[in-house]
């Protein structure tokens, strides 16, 4: 398997992760978003879309969607719960993560840490839904270790991407004492270096 | 099951949908966003993140986030493809209609129909990628009748419930004559008043 990926983007460390968890063997193909190296016509003629991460699955056929690929990677592994009501709500996880967190807690920290701006210049919306996801998922966290359940599965892969970067955009973890300790569950049950 | 839901929602007649083509019973509770009603105390004590659709399933347990809704109801149907790079696939739309489909098409939509702006008062960055997601979807759709193959899954609800709205958004179908062809389809394999 080919990952075509930017380090610096957790939606592409999350197929490595995962990647990595599951022992497989691929070639990680570093991609540089802030040169353009995802918009080329070779890149696009493998995902229109023009976004990493992207891979080229052994029989040469593509994917991309960083929740897609890991879904299709991780099938039949113990990162997805056999439980019909448990995969449900790790997608649940999954869907909520692309569309009410990502946005705001990986776009934060892209702009400060990637584009230099201040913190206090940020987008004020962009920092109140920031804080909106991370309590989301402070609660989500009361009543367990991972976010379904007592095992890690591919709803922390996805959620711990950009919070564990989160400091970076200005939040600060401190305020969700949950969430902090999460993160180092999930690293460590994933063998991330924290 | 209950499905709570604001019938001015394409994300929640996705779930209407998905289960009238399996002909599922279920209870439809109108759920009006523009006055707050996913976000009164009992429905965030359902769904803490305050958005709609949210199902109460048969067994009493609550599940939100339309596209993992459908996946779940549809699970084991034809709407789901038995092979596992198809199904793949299916998901990568559904994870890219949240994130580059969604977010433009439909607030375009939202914001002009519900909100009463003009189309020419849009942020040029919305309409810009709403029409780049536009042309995304016709050159998906340049090989085969539905966007994985010739038979209509969950990557096509998902996806034609908010570009078969996309006209009063300000955006032109007639630009993307493949599109317009398939939302005809799609109508027509899930039975939808056109």
């Amino acid at each position: 398997m080919k990952i075509y990926g930017d380090s610096i983007s957790g939606n592409c460390l999350k197929v490595k992760w995962v990647a990595d968890s599951l022992g497989l063997s691929y070639q990680w193909i570093e991609t540089d978003i802030m040169v353009g190296r995802s918009r080329t016509p070779e890149f696009l003629a493998m995902n229109p879309a023009g976004q990493v991460p992207a891979v080229i699955l052994d029989d040469g056929r593509p994917l991309a969607q960083s929740n897609a690929i890991i879904l299709h990677l991780a099938e039949g592994s113990g990162l997805i719960p056999t439980d019909a009501y448990e995969r449900a709500r790790m997608l649940e996880w999954m869907f909520w993560e692309q569309y009410s967190h990502e946005p705001y807690v990986a776009v934060a920290r892209f702009q400060v840490r990637f584009l230099g701006k201040a913190v206090a210049d940020l987008e004020p919306r962009l920092v109140e839904r920031g804080k909106a996801a991370l309590q989301r998922l402070e609660e989500g966290l009361a009543d367990n270790a991972f976010l379904v359940g007592e095992v890690v599965s591919l709803a922390d892969v996805a959620l711990v991407a950009y919070t564990r970067e989160a400091g970076d955009g200005g939040f600060d973890l401190a305020e969700y004492p949950r969430v902090k300790a999460w993160v180092g569950r999930v690293e460590q049950a994933l063998n991330i270096a924290a």
